[in-house]
């Protein structure tokens, strides 16, 4: 039983339609996270974030993620303690998910020593050395005051050997129990309701790992599980066979959410096999690049009832072939980049001349898309459920 | 007689009040012109520009300056040309100045080669060779369709010698000459009211060589003057010289720009010496540097009735001692970036990270704190006049 997340329909595909509750807000599923590293969706302030969500689905609440390894280095925790934690620190009133720290430190940071307790690192901005234990990462959570807190998990980089994986489930298992623990005891002096613990799948692309890395973290009873490890390089079919081992094994009462995934054909495809969550630099970071997605030219929908496929082009708005286009971004699209009269001309020049509202135009029509894409999947599942 | 200018008080310091009518709006004076060099204020989008002048005044109409220089390198005629021009390249609904590209020509472009019929130069970014001539600078400008366009003139550098300012009025008096003859022709064929034409005056700080270039240019009965070739380096007390010694010259029916300042206590010091119109890159330059323009502790406005002086302060965004300041930027501001909930912990943070949302609420705040400037000076001048 699981008083945060409720599922409403299921589709004949596997797609379920679902609502997490959490102290910020109503959140229906499936639905994917703007990523606001260090506290800011690059390029956006919290109010274009906030209004992008509202005008693609006011039914639902927004959410962001943002990642513990980054802002425990920047701003730090003091800075976050004297603001009162990371919503009045960015100022954002809907739901925060943070990460646990763990892959951005076996990605990310140098110097690695890992042991049974924990690992040490040095910041990959200045050098100076860390230790995050499970923990660790639990009290910076709750510095940060995020809604939905990940257990310290052990990420052991693409690819990874059999023994690699193993490793990386065992220490994923016993660091999640830690995290419980210190989670538990700290819930049990605040409100109920006010946080939840979700814990991270590994094993890589063996199925009796992921298997068995799934049924160790159930049994700790998290409030949802995620599948960690993936999109990090192998081979698409791997990674939804892995989607397609761990899924079955999860409860089906509590959300499940693929990390850092992706494309949009993929976030259907994990959809359609029942996950519920989703996260991605790919939007984002894309925009700022000149890298838009847009709707096929005959078709004002990106998805089928059918939930078959998904219907999109990629452009790069900084092609001198738009230097004199004088059309909207993507004709449509009803956010504020496509309707506001700002023409692929005027943005490709934003971009040549390195005009910072490039990048956060592109940024609000990306996010926009990718929400829209939730959107209708949504709408598709209530209907045909 | 001059139907787009209309002088309504004068203060007894000088300092005049006035409406100047363009095809894109009315414009109380003084007034202050934020810079959007590229056909873009640099981090604000035109929906932005548009609330912080809507918000600070709604009773006048809002202006941008943009460069002819710039421009015409990047995104070049072609492009303009396509988009119908730089209001609708821009999506800009207000009034557009440009300047003549002389400045710029004179203090960016490489190995200028300076005749009687134009300047020939390099591009600062690509090395291409152009030649503008003055009747070059009017086509331009007719592509770019600005409101108000500023003749063609040549401005020495700073220091200039005698003889140099002596070349520089004789070339900017010709120039002026040959600007008027293609804009009137022009004008011929177009609305009474689409578009008007101010000349420079030159001369450093040579007293005599102001006074004759402008009474050379008021022979051309422009609809405006500007003063150039200003605060380039010399010393304030020169620049008020120079304005103390032209703007008895010029007519009183026409308004009168002082290009290029500045800091607010010398906007202050050249309105009481009878400027209407001001440009400056300070409040949105500054602004990217974390140089924020914030009120006095104790004192809820800029200005006091008698307009003796500005009271503000100047804080660095970017220092370590904001790190935990859980304040909004000016606590007697009332821009987006000041009442929204952003502290200055969190824009400091958003400095240290390179975030662009940081340049962009100190610009939003910067231009409010200039544009505030120019309405307490408007409604002094209403009340005591």
């Amino acid at each position: 039983m699981n008083h945060f997340f409720h599922v409403r329909a299921v589709h004949s595909s596997g797609a379920r339609l679902g609502v997490l509750q959490t102290k910020h807000g109503s959140l229906h599923t499936p639905f994917f996270m703007p990523i606001a590293t260090r506290g800011a969706v690059k390029t956006l302030s919290n109010i274009e974030l906030n209004d992008i969500q509202n005008h693609v689905d006011s039914t639902t609440d927004p959410i962001v993620l943002s990642n513990t390894y980054h802002l425990y280095l920047k701003p730090g925790l003091d800075v976050l303690r004297v603001s009162g934690g990371l919503h009045q620190f960015m100022n954002w009133k809907g739901t925060i998910l943070t990460d646990s720290g763990g892959f951005q430190i076996f990605s990310l940071a140098h110097l690695r020593k890992l042991s049974s307790d924990g690992v040490e690192f040095q910041s990959h901005i200045d050098g100076s050395t860390h230790v995050i234990t499970p923990e660790k990462s639990m009290e910076i959570q709750s510095v940060i005051g995020s809604d939905i807190w990940m257990a310290f998990d052990y990420f052991p980089g693409y690819p990874a050997t059999r023994e690699e994986s193993e490793h990386s489930v065992a220490l994923t298992t016993a660091w999640a129990k830690r995290c419980k623990q210190w989670f538990d005891e700290y819930l049990s002096q605040k409100e109920v309701g006010t946080h939840q613990l979700f814990s991270i799948v590994q094993g890589a692309t063996f199925e009796d790992l992921r298997k068995q890395s799934a049924q160790e973290l159930i049994a700790l009873d998290c409030n949802g599980y995620a599948i960690g490890g993936l999109a990090v390089g192998e081979p698409v079919e791997k990674m939804y066979n892995a989607i397609e081992t761990v899924v079955p094994v999860l409860p089906p009462d509590k959300p499940r959410y693929l990390m850092g995934v992706g494309l949009p054909e993929q976030i259907l495809e994990a959809v359609k096999r029942g996950v519920d969550m989703f996260d991605c630099v790919i939007p984002t970071r894309n925009a700022r690049h000149g890298s838009l997605f847009i709707h096929e030219e005959n078709s004002s929908h990106l998805i089928d009832a059918s939930l078959s496929s998904v219907h999109y082009t990629r452009i790069n708005m900084k092609a001198e072939r738009y230097s004199k286009d004088t059309l909207p971004i993507d004709a449509h699209c009803t956010c504020v980049a496509c309707v506001s009269g700002f023409s692929r001309a005027y943005l490709r020049h934003l971009f040549s001349i390195n005009e910072p509202l490039a990048a956060r135009l592109a940024t609000i029509h990306n996010s926009t898309f990718y929400l829209t894409l939730m959107h209708e999947i949504r709408q598709h599942i209530r209907c045909v459920a």
